[in-house]
């Protein structure tokens, strides 16, 4: 029986900061991230780079899907960082595609912080845009990345 | 006794990756980072991800020093992935200040893979630019924040 | 008698390429652009440096609206060049804040060119965060640019 | 005879705000710019936008270069305008390539503001990393575009 989340088998390092993956499919992906103090930096706020790296998986793992599990590659990320995280929060993650070309594909991946007393306030935390190369080889050991991620994705 | 990594101490995410900081100064800071299967996208290289977290955190703790310790926070990061860094390749960083207002300070960082057999021979893996904002009071809940990376700076 | 126009009183060299500012308030700027050979890179296709200027002017216009007529500087532009508009083509240019603090605005500036047989059918050719520092003082020699942008902004 | 200018010849836009190509070749590109009233935004300093479409601009003719005359397209700019050039300053410019793959090239363009008196004395005024796609193929209408830069570039 494989025991396995959905995101530790699809992104190891996400899986490792408490990131859970929910909707996977080549238009949309979303997720959530409870701010634990694994995650901040030393003023006990959400670290910037735990933002990028959201943004960047997110990003990734939609163009794989988006490209027909081609391999693909990040080859630029910019992320403003609007408004900061407290330890104890509750982020939400949505990544959308802009551009998806058969040689570069755009992904817009925007951070929330939400109240949890009323799901519906929502306050940006950070707003990012991954560029990726999206028509690359896959080399034979790695070819299962595909395989696990189709599992994963609604098409 | 005080048993903790300088890492360790100064920014707990990066920590978690295994990176280990180096040199702590006003002009630079430099560490180094093994690249585990935790640190791997699914295609077995760097994550992206990751290489944007170590951009991050050092861009922060040095213009956190460079402020004369007044609290900062990163507003914009942009970083391009320029080669792939495998698994257990050896990969060092290096961040240094391009400019440092009073407001507004700017930070290059920049990560390349060493060849184990000889030092010299380095590859750039991915290269970023970090903007912080720099003039910001610090809560006194966070005030012991500058007082451990006093430690550990060389001014 | 003022002949000039509303975008050559608000912005030299977006006035040169013949970019024509129309809406303009805190909340959202437009305008439009027809792309003739003055904008063309070598490719006869619309020069990406123009979408940045035009990014970098609508957002510094915006920026300076909805700071209260303060002055603001651009500190960093992040743009993704998505489509390629073509010789002769029409553009259009929309300006959001995404942010709106004290010391930092960011705003988000998508272009888009329009089929000119339906205006409705629209293809977006690059999008850009601009990052902006927003409570400058103004030198007393440029006091009249917040003058002139105060009558044409709808506030 | 022909008394185009290097620049007229080789990059409309940047020719129109007075900018002069100096040096082109794959490995480094120069080229300097008067700051006069029409490089301007409203606080009589250098436009963003300006430094912006100067670094569009050299990265372009440069990756052109570097490809073997392949056709390139920009595909992110990111910049970083870290002090002002003020009108009557001159602004020098230099691009260099930190990727030259042959699907993705990055090239950094700096701008600096001299000291007339002292041309020794210059202060970073942008500082910028443009990504472009490198294998295109060239469409019969602009195969000229290759056959200008190469009568001025030094291979």
């Amino acid at each position: 029986m494989d025991a396995k989340s959905k995101t530790e088998e699809l992104d190891t390092p996400l899986h490792a900061i408490g990131f859970e993956i929910e909707e996977v499919s080549p238009k949309r992906l979303t997720g959530r991230l409870k701010v634990t103090a694994a995650c901040c930096q030393p003023f006990k706020v959400l670290h910037g780079g735990i933002s990028a790296l959201v943004a960047e998986a997110l990003a990734s793992i939609g163009a794989h899907v988006a490209s027909g599990f081609k391999r693909v590659a990040g080859v630029q990320l910019s992320i403003n960082h609007l408004n900061a995280a407290q330890l104890g929060d509750e982020v939400v993650a949505e990544a959308q595609p802009i551009k998806v070309g058969k040689t570069i594909q755009v992904w817009e991946v925007t951070l929330w912080k939400i109240d949890p007393s009323t799901a519906e306030n929502r306050v940006v935390v950070a707003s990012s845009r991954v560029t990726l190369l999206s028509n690359m080889p896959v080399p034979p050991h790695t070819r299962d990345a595909g395989e696990i991620l189709r599992k994963h994705a609604k098409l």
